[in-house]
């Protein structure tokens, strides 16, 4: 029993308790208000501290740790503004089903709303985006208190990665002394007897709590198990992910594919477009490029879709879906409505690996489904597809400038294994086009859940804090421009990344729209060119800036930077018109080759 | 009758209603989903469009140029997390009464909590942060829902400069297509001939809103005039104004405190410290030092205080206007409850210049209530201070070095008139502590709502905007590195700036609180020295950086800055333990000198 003040036995027992929970780090912001807790943590012994100058970075890395991991990075800030800062990645995160736990400081109940300084109205201040909120009540040395205070810990950490997961947030309200000092009297002496519970809490964790797993109940699953075996076309259709990735066991996702012979159409961000198992299972990757009415138009439609995650990236594939007529089931754990076209028949709320285990018991022993013409025809679009890509991308070796070929180069150059943490944009979608399914074992993240070009840097620094494995993010200059601050973490939070900058001046995705033939106000609204030269972030951020716009000099500075420790930005310089001109080129060259 | 289609009509009615309510520039952030609303903008002649790539600087710009202007600038953004980086700017504009008006991008209703890309919850999306909201409903071609829309735009500008001003909210959703292409029969031929109100709206705006003054009623004003008239001893403090400043008329102000010989504590933020009013007012700066016990410890205590704006800057004087006992009004034209101390007697809901005639207009011809030893008393000890920091700022000029003393040269040394930005943490406090009253014509202005160090580089550029004076930005070092990205508008919106960047590496201001005794966590957790290199912004934004550190050399770079165009960044390194030392000492020898 040391505590000198209330406020720091609450804060102590918070983070003790956050800690016996799982959390193994967490993200602070300087600040006053909140000196109980950023103290409470930088004191606790199994605590790694994130500390962050921008809390909009702060809260960007900590979901970046949480996708990685699947783990909460709590998030401590002082009151005011500061806690407004979170905000973007609260959204992402709820979005996008990451878990995070916010912990707001707050000025004591009698000075809000009193034009005290400092003070805003914090309570829900992020609305419907978290899970859970709570407005703690204010520290006070009782036994019932503390016990509520370690059981609320406990419920912050169940609730961050509860079915879906994502953001909780706590609101600390605090009165001074804020430090440690000692207030005589304030923690009476013989509390730790009247109250041994609360002080001391329980070996472990307080409330010791479990997730469990969503099973498909019997009847649900022989009806789908029925459709499938009277079904001669089915497709399996992994979206983004949540974390951690991946959504469905590789070992259970092979077997479902031999026995019912669907092709698996791996959404970059799935978790299962990369990695071993990529050997035994057809993982499709191209669907974005030759999923078009001149290729596919003429091919016979899947009768059943089993499709997890989130809505696909692709958006040929979504179309494509909505279009089939197929009975398609979307299989989700938290029983998310997860789908924009409308087409789907089924909601199945189940955990996918579950399902997928029942699918294949059930349909083990019987004769298999698989339709070999259907398999094929997929397999086989899918290699051609692959074939003519990588002559194109020769191509671009050769000297033609491509973007995407910038991206899947450092896919393909990526070690093994590697996380990759790719911007929304173009880049993702760059990625999913043409990052050609592999075994090595990369995982590949993005922030989909909003699709926003802010918070990249410091969500791939937040990932590749949590790993031991090599870090690739693969940004544009303007998501690269919009978190620049970001790069303050990679020496205060002694992360290393191989940064690829694809530098097209500007919004490039903005060629793709009608709007290019507005102009103005195209070129100043929409592609905002801006002429940064990003060099001086070298030297502003301590790191190695290298710009070139040939892709064979990408390939050795690339793997000179994967062999070298430190950071590394490569930037890649190429006109957005160009790059975009050359894809439509290409998308018109595939659909010819592989058209009927 | 030209509109291609709905949207584009929607879209136009919009932004040429804003135009007649008195809009003249609005702050556009790049996106896909608000193509309509960009179009208008960008087509619309009489609008200045700031075009941003950072939501949360271009948020906190049109912060700065509504803080000069009492005007707003509306903001434009995309669907999804572009909005959500709004949000610290709206919370500051909400606690600081800044006009502001938010248009964010939606998508259609049918596309919500779908899963659809990019969709996020924008429903009050600003929680209770926003004077109004509306999630405007689908564009549509028809007489009462184009008329309904002039009226909420209308309404919009009127409530965001209402009685208090501050933000407000409009959600527009849009489906496809976004661009202004022709859609056959979108928009009926004959819709201006069956609706030519909706459609041609009227000459000027399509409502007239005006908002009125608050007067106080005869029997307040008679009490307060009793009182006054009882009364030996008076004050009248004037606190953060809301904008445009100053909250109170000078003439009016200057004949009230003649009739009644109060003097006027006038705070940096308040529009009264500087100006022609100061030679025949007695406008008091030096209180935030001299209200020290030691010195007023004697004093007889005020009889009456009367105040007007937020709550002062200076917390000796928050604490002395606790400790006097004088009934204490507070004027506020919004009714605010603005006092966070608890010891106020009378909220007077008026506008404060309305009050102070009323008053003068009964003193006029009564004996004056002046009682000259209660004035010259403050008179006295004003004097005496600005002589002993007088010379403390020459030990300063001859090597020492001080933080005070680079604010206090900032300001003694700036144009007339010009704009002075002052950001929060210590250099608004040294600004209230060091700079003296003085008739230039300085507009200085800070972000004093929420007190956040966030968003400063931004909403000095956005103030700077709005005027043809000189503009000058006083800065710590954490601000400068949080708004980094501000610095985008220096050229895309054709601002320039005096960037006065006091570089103690890290919050200094922490060295003023107890947790100092406690390192570890001090250094790391709180003083965060970052060891940035601020340098290359340089070359990053194309402005001008020269760093010094020494008083003399400051004068010079200054000036010389003062003198060119461009922007001029003037870091000014020093130790912030040296400069809290420093303060401290001079505190001292202020109350040992003034002391009785």
């Amino acid at each position: 029993m040391t505590a000198p003040n209330r406020n720091t036995l609450w804060a102590e027992t918070l983070v003790k308790e956050l800690v016996a929970g799982g959390v193994e780090g967490v993200c602070v912001a300087p600040g006053s208000r909140s000196t109980p807790l950023t103290v409470a943590a930088a004191g606790h012994p199994d605590l790694t501290v994130y500390s962050h100058l921008d809390e909009r970075s702060a809260a960007y890395f900590a979901l970046g740790r949480a996708r990685r991991t699947g783990e909460p990075t709590p998030l401590i800030c002082t009151s005011g503004t500061a806690a407004a800062n979170f905000y973007p990645a609260v959204i992402e995160a709820n979005q996008a089903r990451v878990p995070m736990i916010l912990l707001t400081a707050d000025r004591p109940p009698e000075l809000r709303d009193s034009g005290a300084n400092q003070t805003i109205d914090q309570e829900k201040l992020y609305g419907n985006a978290v899970r859970w909120y709570r407005d703690l009540p204010e520290p006070e040395p009782t036994g019932r208190k503390l016990r509520r205070l370690r059981t609320d810990a406990a419920r912050a950490v169940a609730e961050s990665v509860g079915h879906p997961s994502g953001p909780v947030h706590l609101n600390v309200p605090f009165r001074k002394p804020l430090e440690p000092v000692e207030v005589s009297g304030d923690v009476p002496d013989d509390l730790a007897e009247k109250a041994p519970l609360g002080v001391d809490g329980r070996e472990g964790p307080f409330v010791r709590t479990s997730g469990g797993r969503i099973e498909p109940d019997d009847a649900t699953v022989a009806d789908l198990v029925e459709t499938i075996e009277a079904a001669d076309r089915g497709l399996f259709v992994a979206g983004p992910a949540d974390p951690p990735v991946p959504d469905v066991d590789r070992g259970a996702l092979a077997e479902f594919a031999d026995l019912t012979g669907f092709p698996i159409l791996a959404d970059p961000l799935s978790g299962l477009r990369f990695g071993e198992h990529v050997t035994d299972t057809p993982v499709l990757g191209g669907y974005d490029a030759y999923l078009d009415e001149r290729v596919t138009g003429d091919w016979p439609a899947p009768e059943i879709v089993l499709r997890i995650g989130a809505s696909p990236t692709s958006k040929p594939l979504r179309k494509y879906l909505a279009r089939t007529g197929a009975r398609q089931y979307v299989v989700d754990p938290a029983g998310g409505w997860r789908e924009a076209e409308f087409t789907v028949t089924d909601l199945l709320e189940a955990d996918p690996t579950a399902l997928v285990e029942a699918v294949v018991d059930r349909l083990e022993g019987e004769d298999g489904t698989a339709t070999d013409g259907w398999r094929s025809r997929w397999l086989d679009a899918e290699a051609a597809y692959w074939d003519r890509i990588g002559t194109a991308r020769d191509d671009a070796r050769n000297g033609e400038r491509f973007e995407g070929a910038v991206v899947a180069a450092a896919v393909e150059g990526a070690p093994d294994p590697a996380t990759i943490f790719v911007s929304n944009s173009m880049p993702v979608r760059d990625l999913d086009r043409f990052a050609r399914p592999a075994t090595a074992e990369l995982t590949v993240l993005g922030n989909r859940g909003a699709s926003g070009i802010d918070g990249i840097v410091s969500t791939a620094l937040g990932a590749g804090s949590a790993t031991d494995e090599p870090l690739v993010a693969i940004t544009g200059d303007l998501a690269f421009y919009h978190d620049m601050n970001g790069l303050l973490a990679l020496g205060r939070c002694g992360v290393d990344a191989t940064v690829v900058l694809i530098n097209n001046d500007g919004g490039g995705i903005f060629h793709m729209l009608p709007i290019e033939s507005f102009d103005p106000p195209f070129t100043d609204q929409f592609k905002t060119p801006h002429g940064l030269d990003f060099a001086p972030t070298a030297e502003l951020y301590e790191l190695s800036f290298t710009s070139v716009d040939r892709l064979d000099e990408f390939a050795d500075v690339y793997g000179a930077s994967l062999d070298s420790d430190g950071t590394q930005v490569i930037e890649f310089r190429i006109g957005s018109q160009e790059s975009h001109d050359r894809r439509a080129a290409l998308q018109e060259s595939i659909c010819e080759w592989l058209g009927t």
